[in-house]
């Protein structure tokens, strides 16, 4: 996830765009980097690794003039954070500039296309193909040139594109990646987000995906991918800076939540694809090392270790590999029983968590090769695992993590699937399946979202409880622990994850008439006998809201409410179950005027032991 | 979990029976209820809700004539606590009556299809369906009838079935439930447990799953499923009954917390000697099979499961196995990776734990070596497993477990001595200073027990809180998990146990002025990291109290009242440190009032799912 801006206009560029940069340093903040035409036509670059801070120090001791500019705030994907790797990309004439929010997944295959060409890279990123291509497809019309470059590029991206041939002009398209195009008097903006340009403009256009926008000083024309004119409707933005950065959600909690849909999507972006075997490729262990493992340990804190939890269940059920979750602080200090035959896991969204860095550094000492997954490209983990496989959330800016979590999931599917794939415990119809169904989780989490009725109702009845109870069987059971932490983050309400059958050894005490229970009876092989303690609970006077596959309404005899999920395969369903739990939390939190962005007590990467 | 009696012979019944149930009141007491045929050949139901004190009222006010009966006491699954869903249950004619221990699963199914057969149902209970189903196949043969309901019942049970069709006979049958049969001078019994026939007789047969019986005043006779006659051992039980009476403390729970150094010493007995190899005389594993297991499951639940965290520890450091611990109930649908190089350890005080038996099962068929800890000689996961180590710790009465737990750490230590000494991975000298420290221990339990004060204060003064929190790192968070749970079970206080290094990863937002924790910080290699974590939550305005080792007393400064225990070696803390949570639940809940033998909603021994 990156920041885009642009302008084109009667004033001065570069404060124009680091201010526009400075509002969306939520969806990134590794570089920056401002591409600006002089009057003299010619292209001016400057960018620099780190907050947007180090940039505008820069742009103070070497300020950069011109009326047409592009610029960019960026969260690495491709390629750690350095000056080289930040964006605007250019060619190697520098004649052509780009910035590019997205991932252009087959940009391997175009590269070696270009240099075969002729043409020279200089970064580790997908995005200097782009210019390069547009150089390539250059014919005397920058518009005709995107629009071929774009023709040839598989993935997502929003762009801006200006260039020396055509100096008054910025040309913008977006695909799967958002983009908006605000209109001033005289003056025409590009943005990722409305926040950027709100200081300048509320009038804007909505981009759809493969509209192609030309924008100058006086005019902004609108394309179909067919090079037809389109006639767009212009909104009036009348919300206010503060609510526009959350993307017109009250906090970023529930604003993440809600992007799910799409970075499940972007996580899972040229790993898993229909007919074509899982493919990890920033993960360099061999088929060989694979088979050699006996033993995995999945080590993380916090929510990542819940996503461990689901991971071993996963990676034990599709690789057949024996695995066990340890939280950090208690791994290191195990003396654990660690050889040239473990493979360890570990889990950081930060991949700063002091706890699980000093575990993967005992680990590796010890001669296991760690496998590190994580939010941040260039982070400490991933510069000392030995494979690193990136989530691609985007910045998480809420302390509760929500969007980590789900694509911390993902991986531990995808590290699952890879490996049976590897050790052939699984029959390619079988991977094929999982991969079938892990494809249609962003539309079903989406479908999940649209369920809230119920959740804020059960809020608003139960939020002044001071204790509540997760029940679940197991993955439900892993799924449960997570879900009570989310409500213990935010709402500060005391809740429990208890494994079903568990109940009846001791904890089934604290029932009484009113206690409140959420219970998940996703698994089909589970059901009846959830179904069995969920009456145990209610038997004894609890209300308890239940959580089912849809069908499964038999679940209303014994509960308070009921609210369901899609159907997915049983092994995937923590995807789903999850997002109710989330939301259950966050309405909670908001019912007892708690603020839910920033709990008590809590830091958003704990760097210290 | 229900209890079971049944008696025919020369005397009166009622009186037999109820003197039977109140032993097996620790089986369930949210009702009870007795069955008799009188002389004249009618049945006599009597029942009702609560203990078995209303019970015994009511026989009282309107006595129950008859030589031959059946007797119930009951912990409700299917049907709330009340009159009408207590057993015995009977047909609508009132000709046969049925008491029955279990859950039959597919009762629905059984429902209907005899409400189509134009019986009908009082009750919500799943048994009901019994005597329905035996009057359906009654044709002129009792125990013909009783076989062909069985033959339709799915799940567990254990059945006494009288009939006024045959008034001189009792019918029995178990599968997965317990049920023995005791022997007198014309005179028969069923019982649940020993217990309940000690004070008529001392010769039982132990049965097995679908071993039918028929009692008579003159003769006991047992069949297979398959109708043939089945010789059995008769076994002559030699416990002391005195052994289940309080001894002068106020309850069974105290009692048996301060029976711990005795039966601590009973169970290293013969087995831990100075100068000496440890010997496990009833395990048979060798040293060739032990040399060979490459991977440890230890599966158990409730206070068992938490011996199992501290045995992962010991058998991880003593004798370098990995090990697994997991809750039965979430092991047996796990799909666990079973091997024939798996060494399986089950712990049940009970050995009747319905999961865990379960999951003996599952593992002994994928090839799995298990060894049994358990309390109950002759009990079902003692006979099931391949080796067999008892506590001795002698009838637990009291519902939450203390020495059944401490017993079970000293199993865990001498398994793991003895694998140790098995694989060579402790020198002679090692294993002889853990020996000699592990003798020391019933001593400083002793002394643990005198420093009562300062918990009685702690209690008094904390009583009311309706929430707290154990935190502690290695096996200090082991013991953190028992202490919570103890508390829980007894007080009903909602308490919970964190791992030191997980606080900050999102339970900390629970810490505010005046929460009480309770702090372990016994581990020397862990006390600063500890402090640290007790700094964290004092600084965030929480009282704690904290436990540490004799000597330690800079912890004071931290804490609002600290306690300590004797020092031993590292690796045996636990059982020195749990003393004191016990103690502190048990004050806790006298200072609040409750039944502290018989906590709300809980049964000794859970033979349920």
């Amino acid at each position: 996830m990156c920041g885009i801006v642009g302008y084109v206009g009667k004033r001065q560029a570069a404060p124009i765009l680091v201010e526009g940069l400075s509002k969306l340093e939520y969806r990134g903040y590794d570089s920056a980097g401002v591409a600006i035409i002089d009057e003299a036509g010619n292209m001016n670059v400057s960018k620099c690794k780190g907050r947007l801070a180090n940039l505008e120090g820069k742009l103070e001791q070497e300020p950069v003039q011109g009326l047409i500019g592009i610029g960019h705030t960026r969260w690495a994907t491709h390629g750690e954070p350095s000056d080289r790797n930040s964006h605007p990309h250019t060619n190697e004439k520098e004649t052509i500039s780009v910035v590019h929010n997205g991932i252009i997944e087959n940009y391997m295959h175009l590269r070696e296309w270009l240099i075969s060409k002729g043409y020279k890279f200089y970064s580790e990123t997908d995005t200097e193909v782009i210019p390069n291509l547009v150089d390539y497809f250059y014919d005397g019309n920058l518009l005709d040139a995107v629009m071929k470059a774009v023709s040839k590029m598989e993935g997502s991206y929003a762009l801006g594109v200006v260039s020396t041939y055509e100096p008054d002009k910025i040309v913008a398209v977006r695909k799967d990646s958002p983009l908006i195009v605000g209109v001033g008097a005289e003056e025409n903006f590009i943005a990722s987000d409305v926040p950027a340009i709100l200081n300048q403009t509320r009038d804007v256009y909505y981009l759809n995906d493969k509209e192609f926008v030309v924008l100058t000083e006086t005019g902004v024309e609108i394309y179909s991918a067919e090079g037809e004119k389109i006639n767009k409707e212009l909104h009036h933005v009348t919300w206010n800076a503060d609510a526009a950065e959350k993307g017109g959600f009250e906090h970023f909690m529930i604003k993440e939540i809600h992007e799910q849909p799409k970075v499940i999507k972007d996580t899972m972006t040229s790993r898993i694809m229909p007919g074509k075997p899982v493919t990890l490729d920033d993960i360099k262990i061999t088929k060989e090392q694979i088979e050699n493992i006996d033993k995995v340990y999945i080590v993380a804190c916090g929510t990542a270790y819940h996503a461990g939890i689901v991971g071993k269940y996963v990676i034990e059920r599709l690789a057949r590999i024996p695995v066990e979750v340890d939280i950090a602080s208690e791994f290191r200090y195990r003396n654990p029983i660690i050889n040239d035959r473990t493979l360890m896991i570990v889990v950081s969204q930060s991949g700063e968590t002091a706890d699980t860095l000093a575990a993967l550094r005992e680990a590796r000492a010890q001669g296991a090769r760690v496998i590190a997954v994580t939010n941040v490209v260039g982070s400490s983990v991933s510069r000392e695992a030995d494979d690193v496989l990136y989530t691609w959330a985007g910045p998480e800016i809420a302390v509760a993590s929500t969007k980590a979590y789900t694509t911390q999931l993902i991986t531990m599917y995808m590290i699952g699937l890879f490996f049976a794939q590897n050790r052939n415990t699984l029959t390619t119809e079988e991977i094929e399946s999982i991969k079938n169904d892990m494809l249609t989780l962003p539309e079903k989490v989406e479908e999940t979202l649209n369920h809230k009725e119920v959740l804020q109702k059960f809020a608003a009845n139960t939020y002044m409880h001071k204790d509540m109870f997760f029940l679940g069987r197991g993955l439900d059971y892993a799924v449960a622990m997570e879900g009570s932490l989310k409500l213990k983050e935010i709402s500060y309400i005391h809740s429990e994850a208890y494994a079903g059958g568990e109940l009846k050894h001791g904890t089934i005490a604290l029932i009484e008439p009113g206690t409140i229970v959420v219970a998940l009876a996703t698994q089909k092989s589970l059901y009846e006998k959830m179904v069995s303690n969920i009456k145990e609970v209610t038997t004894r006077g609890a209300k308890v809201l239940g959580l089912a596959v849809e069908g499964n309404t038999d679940v209303e005899k014994a509960v308070e409410s009921a609210i369901y999920i899609p159907e997915v395969q049983e092994v995937l369903l923590p995807v789903l179950s999850v997002v109710p739990l989330q939301l259950l939390a966050y309405y909670m939190a908001i019912q007892k005027g708690c603020d839910v962005d920033k709990p008590r007590n809590l830091a958003k990467s704990v760097t210290v032991e």
